[in-house]
């Protein structure tokens, strides 16, 4: 009888990075394999976060990510914190209000004590910041090789308030598209740490929690419909998902995306397009054009909005598509990517 | 500079498998390392899940765990149904009524995609037969030899009924201690599987979902106090945490604990004591004396139960230990395990 490792060895068809990047090969992954054997109305939605009615006309958010990025600790922020962060925006996308976390750890044996005490500082350290209590943990130890240093997993919980409904299906032609800074940070911070490119470039990652901003924008404007955060498959993906979801176009400016001049020379350099780079605290919003202005300003307020922008519009025509009008004056199609660029950047 | 996995290679206080098996280093790691810098009132009873106020009056119970079981498959069961019937456990464990689970998967690259299909299969008719839904989740693929095969994180929400208290804590001098049935299944499954032991030796895992035998026993009995599922480390260490939690002593009768003749040959073969092996479908149902037969009445009753038996009872004196009046007539203290037996066993 073979071994389970025999068999993993001898298959045909099988899991490839590409399945895990976040882009069309994850979707079809998750459509064909995952989604399809799971169908119920809560799921059916395939937002950031579910939303769950528990009785009495309260309604909660819930949502999970794993994360297993490549170093550990970058520029900017670290695994910890990431695995706080990543969660608690999640939440946020949906209009909820972060509560509590869980937190899981699979270990690799021999990770330095120190480096785990400094994850958790680190972790400690963001779940005050964004505001939300780590009331569960798990902790697993697999043997040297069966894990790279350590895996987190964080599950969230939020309180929905009454009244808000915001999903990536609820964009409607008019719409304006703001986003709340410069794009690609993260994950090219990400990328030269690990490759060890050049220190001295001084990208650093955009790591934030979000729940702030949100929870602004939410006071002064109830004509919000769609939050998302363009983490894995970067501003592109995260575009494309809305468009099909709500079944609109998306057209973006080219010019108007914010972007730091040394990330797009990081990017020219090694041939990335920084529309398909990795945020961790970047939030699109999408918004009736009447508030857009409102929405704007109080953006611009946060300390994780200043260089807010209104970036492009929501269309009827050609539904399910994003375009891009270019610097020079032409239009092209953003698809999204297969796989992705760069594997382990979350 | 070093890269993080020289400094990785060069640490010198490092994790160990003990770390991650449940028992005393467990324990210790989880104190000085996590727990130290979460502190919050919500973690700190330290329950299989915490219970949340969300308003209203609604208490939610919420629970996490990684699966990273080796083999994948194992009699009785495989790493799918039982990351649904584990979490769904630790929150029946709180007296919860379990409805929503959240689903995240780390997939080495090279994963056979029918092995994945076999696993949602799994998951599917597990959820179905728990009566919960899946209903938010995520896939992380990592390259070949960062992970082994497939890791499996569940998060878990329940609803918490009014006026349920349940808790590692509660136990009470005078109450009993019943167990559902024999004990050692789970772990000698999966040992005698992955070590590709005799094959003719019929020993299969008892992972299955509680909360059907628990909503049957809330039903009938509101003096139960404690509920405990002894997984990771048995019931030997399970015991162990109600002791030092409630501050009392247990006694439990070793010709009074269940288990399956070859499973306890198979332990003796392999020298492990199968009190501290791990159950996936086992429950620590601890009562008041004047409720307990009743209780062991309705749990003989349902199909998860039919081999309840009172083992112990809870004592005053010689608070925080744990003793088993031993076949030949002697006493011997059942401590915990420093680390486990067997690593992977979940």
């Amino acid at each position: 009888m073979l071994t389970e490792r025999e068999r993993f060895n001898m298959a045909e068809d099988r899991i490839i990075l590409d399945h895990g990047a976040g882009g069309a090969a994850s979707h079809r992954l998750i459509k064909d394999y995952i989604f399809s054997k799971l169908r119920n109305p809560l799921l059916e939605p395939l937002d950031d976060s579910a939303v769950l009615e528990m009785g009495d006309g309260i309604k909660i958010a819930m949502t999970t990510d794993s994360y297993v990025i490549d170093p550990i600790f970058f520029p900017g922020g670290d695994i910890g914190s990431l695995a706080v962060y990543g969660t608690v925006n999640d939440l946020s996308m949906q209009g909820a209000t972060p509560l509590f976390l869980s937190l899981a750890f699979i270990i690799e044996e021999g990770l330095p004590l120190k480096d785990l005490k400094r994850i958790m500082d680190s972790i400690s350290k963001a779940a005050k910041e964004a505001n939300v209590d780590i009331v569960t943990g798990d902790t697993k130890v697999v043997h040297r090789g069966q894990a790279d240093k350590i895996y987190i997993n964080t599950a969230g919980i939020g309180k929905v308030p009454k009244g808000i409904e915001i999903s990536s299906h609820l964009a409607r032609p008019g719409d304006l598209v703001i986003i709340n800074g410069d794009i690609a940070d993260h994950g090219m911070a990400v990328l030269f740490s690990r490759e060890e490119l050049d220190p001295d470039i001084p990208i650093s990652s955009d790591s934030a929690p979000l729940n702030g901003l949100v929870s602004e924008i939410l006071k002064i404007s109830d004509k919000i419909h769609v939050l998302k955060d363009p983490t894995r498959g970067g501003l592109g993906s995260a575009l494309n998902e809305i468009a099909q979801n709500s079944n609109v176009s998306i057209f973006i400016y080219e010019d108007r995306i914010p972007i730091k001049e040394e990330v797009k020379a990081a990017c020219e350099l090694l041939g990335f397009d920084p529309l398909y780079i990795a945020n961790e605290g970047k939030c699109i919003v999408i918004v009736e054009e009447e508030d857009a202005d409102r929405v704007l300003e109080a953006m611009k307020r946060h300390p994780l909005g200043k260089d807010s922008r209104i970036i492009g519009e929501i269309r009827e025509e050609y539904a399910g598509k994003v375009y891009m009008k270019t610097k020079v004056g032409g239009t092209r199609i953003i698809s999204m990517l297969e796989g992705e660029q760069a594997p382990r950047i979350c």
